[in-house]
């Protein structure tokens, strides 16, 4: 273990105090990890009615990771209730960094029952993250109250995922530990006493008057007495996003599987509908690891009952089974809200809400009781059964039939906090019954929260813009969740193939055909279109297997917003409004952003067409860029123009990039398979592909490898690769390498 | 003075107790009105945790109004703020009714420094009000957040009037008075303890299954440590509005030349241009009362200096005075967010908030200090200089430029509820401004809130949809407020002159040109038609003074939803909706509503067209209807279809209507005018035409008539008319009266 130095950035000293130990991250940690040498100290604040910033006392908790505890944080928070610990030796594997802000320009005030914090803003800094958001990339000007929603097609921090961690161009992030509904005021607000006033105008005769003046502050109001504070720092944004992702325990690690191709299936369908999908899957030669049963799959639903259906699926082993024997994994969806006809009706409503939810009961999960009645159901009928996993649905509320926040919960957990961490505790509850029996699983969840980075489930929602969609890929990089833009109906052959061209680009690839019965050759025009794009997916699972491994051993999003590229011009523009009555009565400022492309991994970038486009630009960060197909040198930090025809997804590879890439299978088993390294461009690199059983957590214990995949230049300055391959290491899924050099 | 009796549902006895005295209304009833015997009871309600329903005491106020104090409201409310009295003589003159709902059946639980509240909904009961909402009428299956914002296209609660009071169709009221964002959930939650409680459908196979089970209730969340609630009787919908009036104080009563028509200029006109504004005007024959003076008046604005720009303005004062002599008044302008340009900017600095709104201080107008300076300047710089009132802008807050919910005021009280009552404070400022010099005023506000019945107030807005207006319009009558349908600019003649069309049967008939230049005739193919309607607007005067009379004495809105119309079908559609996974995947019934038609006074059915439409649909309530043109029969109880054509906006008369009309003229001075009197039907029946000097306070003092327009079947039974004056009147506004019987 390391020793992890306090790290203070603080005038003054740190003093120990006998403030009564609270189940908050760093207690969490005490208790549970109490042979480490981490030192604790609790700063009580003490205030009448106003506390200003020199008192906030920041303790360092790993190299670039501080907290600061302001008035009395509440015992419900992100770490007490998923229980995830920091992946402290990752974290101090990192370069220790200076703290990333002025501490003096950091306030906080307690007033009223609440807390207003205060941070600093600089002149054209920017502001990333603040959850899962569709349409936005930058949130400077911004005003959200980060609420756990369906989202609805408006940013306003209503949304699946609102965590309240945002991310400086600066390279730092800020992280507040609370589970309320916090309001927060991204670079609007002005206060009497700016060092940094916006100039005044007069709106009559200056036509330089903005509607929105300068600010240079973000401001929070977290409506509780007192809330954790969590700084992470850099030098550079994708440092303090790893540096977060780390702090949740770095990211998840899915089953290999979980990276192929996945199917739902209507709703109703039974066992032999079931087959018969995956034998269809077979003739049309279309990749396949995983179905999904939706919700018939159960005797009720909405309510659920949690019981097969037995005039549908009369002996579930049998069908999981014949599933597994194709190689096809079983995915069940649930919601949260149980039926009088589930067995576990009785045992579990002492453990519920005030309110119920389509008629069901809500069981409160942060009650052990609960998680041990479920647990023990879920674990009996469902996991022991074979599934491999859950698409746990609905727990993002959609206020209009979720329970209120008047609701009362057995635990005694306000229903606010409860809406902000349903989906984290249903999370924690599977991933642990999975992990219990040493097999990974890999999931879908509707809604998630800050602590989240660990946990192996995808958020997918109802909402249905192409365009949106990739936005939200985007942004689920700045917050430590995965998003999948999954694929349902289209309107059109071109639209089918878009979606499916960038959901193949994503952490999970899926048609979900509840509702519609859609397959992949549902428009047969663009069948093998889709065929190749799925191919192509399969064989691009090495390469997202270790962007995966990056992000669990190292915090990396695999999925990645341009702006985490280092020297990308975030390419904003700003135009000055034009006034109108009716449209635009102050003039406001309108904002273009980049928000259709972003990484897979360290090396593609992918740039998705949306239907009824032929072209697109394209912006390339800094740095020689090369097209996917074709290894052609396309541009270097410049902005390009791409017609690529409705076969394809404009993919472009970072000079240096070294892409393995395996055969296009239908299926994934045991069996080796040769990989080929394709290398990008002209320049000396190495890449670490990483390989391990791909179904268990052996590797948390050691049992896994990353063979380093060198390209270098020989005594003649060609260049050439190699293969290097750790001692005593064991190979799980390649059995040999082939370097093609595309760009030669 | 009325003796007022006390009225407890509750079985149990009310307990006097010594309970300190707060600025609740019941306290500043007793402090102002101890002369009245007003017992006071104030019941604490103790409790560990949960209050049950059974605790709740209620007292009576006066007639039909019912007040209860859950845990400990605040100091802060409504009427601390508005400082208005119930109009108890008037309340107290309506017939006694039976406390309306079934009190066990009303719950408050105080949990977590919060206040839950739960009402009772029977099947069909259906809810309206809730504040100024423009798209929806009915409430009921709706969830909103009340909060004071600029309305942006969603009825979420966030409007320039959240008013925190619902009427429920069994003929009640219910009145949250926390000034406070108060989060209502209106027949969308199910309690596990409901006594109606939805069926249990299987999703699976039910095709009844709904995405919305049936609710029993409205909860209510108020962020405080307690509420006021006051409820208000019925029988009728309407009784139970102008029960809320009158406890408001009585609805307005406008100066008659507020009534006029009113244009505001190009925020850069200087006096030569508004003085030639008007004798266009003149030139134009158009009715012209006030003229309104944009931003460009100061010589600063965002942040405004509130004073005079002399280079557009050099001798306000003359102006204001050529004016006059044309009888037209003159409105200025204002934000509250004060310039350093302002002489009152030093004098005030130290009661302004911690922040800055378009780089202008924010004057804390709970604090009296400010009430005094900013009341001196207005009256030193404007109001004596002969100004008949203001447009009170921006006090709404678009949050985009307002100040933050974490911004400190120096009266200690929170930015929220600042911000819900900021436009009160504003408006009971200048209304005591012009209450102390004995002249009436008129003007327009951006925000309001419960309590502002009695303030000379209307609200307008940025947000420009036609349809939303008159839907704004119609809720205006259920939360007590005012509304204008301001016309700003079209897209074409034919929206240009539907849009005049209706403003002209709105509390405020005005163009406002502010950005755009417009004048009545600047679409000059239907500057006749506009000039019409604008002469109608005049002849009606008579009529809109009185429903203002009826909204000031007896508590009726002059204008008014068709729901409050006795016998009145909502005419609500519900159809089941159809499942798609991209646009409906729940399956979400629709539901389609009448928002579109509304009442003006007791006789007057308005059924606007929009712009593209040529034929519209009238549902007419029951009961005899009259074309307003023609006096023709044109149904009753029924559905009917009208082509009225562009010239005319489709009006309709009840059976007995009396509409007394004075001559089309073009201003409004002292001189007596005669009246004729329309009479629509065949019915018996009689009509109180108000009268008074049209400026001043004195009919407070009981300086008024009201004038008996009696329709009576003289001996051969044919309909005839005669006025009442009663004796030892005076007559202030009308010459002679001529009977005119238009159904004959």
């Amino acid at each position: 273990m390391l020793s992890i130095p306090i790290i203070t950035n603080s005038p003054r000293q740190i003093t120990n105090n006998a403030f009564t130990s609270r189940n908050n991250i760093l207690t969490l940690l005490f208790q549970l990890k109490n042979s480490m040498r981490y030192w604790l100290f609790f700063i009580v604040l003490t205030f009448s009615g106003i506390t200003v910033g020199q008192d906030i006392k920041w303790t360092g908790i790993a190299n670039g990771v501080w907290s600061a505890r302001i008035g009395e944080p509440e015992t419900l928070n992100f770490y007490s209730v998923t229980g995830v610990l920091p992946k402290t030796d990752a974290l101090n594997a990192m370069p220790d960094t200076p703290f990333p802000v002025a501490t003096d320009e950091i306030k906080a005030t307690l007033i009223d029952g609440k807390t207003y914090l205060h941070f600093p803003l600089e002149k054209g800094e920017q502001i990333y993250g603040l959850g899962l958001n569709f349409k936005t990339i930058e949130q400077r000007g911004r005003i959200m109250r980060l609420h756990v929603d369906h989202y609805s097609g408006i940013d306003n921090g209503r949304t699946h995922a609102p965590v309240p961690f945002y991310i400086s161009s600066k390279g730092y992030g800020v992280l507040i530990n609370s589970a309320r509904y916090i309001d927060i005021w991204v670079g609007t607000a002005v206060t009497k006493e700016s060092k940094n006033p916006p100039e005044i105008r007069d709106r009559n005769t200056d036509p330089n008057w903005q509607a929105n003046p300068y600010s240079d502050n973000v401001e929070i109001l977290v409506p509780a007495k007192g809330t954790e504070i969590i700084v992470f720092g850099g030098p550079t944004m994708l440092d303090a996003v790893s540096r977060y992702n780390l702090f949740n325990g770095g990211g998840c690690l899915p089953p290999r599987w979980g990276l192929g191709f996945w199917q739902r299936t209507p709703t109703l369908y039974n066992e032999a509908d079931v087959l018969n999908e995956a034998r269809e899957y077979e003739a049309h030669k279309f990749p396949l690891t995983v179905i999904g049963l939706e919700p018939g799959w159960q005797s009720k639903s909405y309510p659920c009952s949690y019981e097969w259906d037995k005039t549908r699926f009369p002996d579930p082993e049998r069908l999981i089974d014949s599933l597994g024997k194709m190689d096809i994994y079983t995915n069940l969806w649930i919601n949260p809200y149980i039926s009088p006809d589930s067995r576990i009706y009785k045992s579990i409503l002492p453990y519920t809400a005030s309110h119920t939810v389509w008629t069901g009961i809500i069981p409160d999960y942060s009650m052990p009781e609960v998680q041990k009645i479920i647990g023990e159901h879920f674990e009996n009928n469902i996991i022991s059964k074979g599934v491999s996993g859950f698409k746990m649905d609905e727990n993002d509320g959609f206020d209009d039939w979720l329970w209120p926040d008047v609701a009362l919960f057995p635990s005694g957990n306000s229903a606010e906090q409860m809406r902000q961490t349903y989906a984290l505790m249903m999370q924690k509850l599977t991933t642990r019954l999975y992990h219990d029996k040493n097999t990974r699983t890999y999931g879908l969840i509707r809604a998630s929260n800050a602590g989240a980075s660990s946990f192996p489930y995808v958020i997918y929602n109802d909402y249905y813009s192409h365009r949106d969609f990739i936005t939200a890929l985007i942004n689920s990089s700045f917050c430590g969740v995965l998003w999948t833009p999954e694929v349902r109906a289209s309107g059109s052959s071109e639209e089918w193939l878009r979606r499916m061209q960038t959901v193949c680009f994503s952490p999970l690839a899926m048609i979900n055909a509840w509702a519609d019965g859609t397959k992949p050759w549902s428009f047969p025009e663009v069948e093998k279109q889709v065929q190749e794009i799925a191919y192509l997916r399969m064989q691009l699972i090495p390469y997202i297997y270790t962007a995966f491994a990056d992000y669990a051993f190292y915090g990396k999003p695999p999925f990645r917003a341009m702006n985490l590229e280092p020297g990308f011009s975030t390419g904003t523009l700003s135009e000055q409004g034009i006034l109108s009555s009716t449209e635009n009565p102050y003039a406001k400022a309108l904002k273009k952003e980049i928000r259709d492309q972003y990484l897979m991994g360290d090396f593609l970038l992918i740039a998705p067409l949306f239907a009824g486009e032929t072209s697109r630009e394209v912006v390339l960060p800094p740095g020689k860029w090369y097209d996917f197909y074709t290894g052609k040198l396309v541009g270097e930090s410049e902005v390009i123009k791409v017609s690529p025809g409705i076969d394809k997804i404009p993919v472009f590879v970072k000079d240096g990039g070294i892409i393995p890439m395996m055969p296009a299978v239908t299926s994934l088993n045991n069996k080796k398979l040769p990989v080929e390294i394709r290398v990008y461009g002209q320049k000396e690199n190495s890449y670490y592909l990483y390989d391990d059983d791909g179904t268990t957590f052996n590797y948390e214990k050691g049992e896994y490898t990353r063979l380093e995949l060198k390209v270098y230049k020989n005594k003649k300055g060609k260049l050439v690769g190699k293969v290097i391959i750790p001692e005593n290491t064991r190979l799980w899924s390649y059995s040999e390498f082939t370097f093609r050099f595309v760009s030669m």
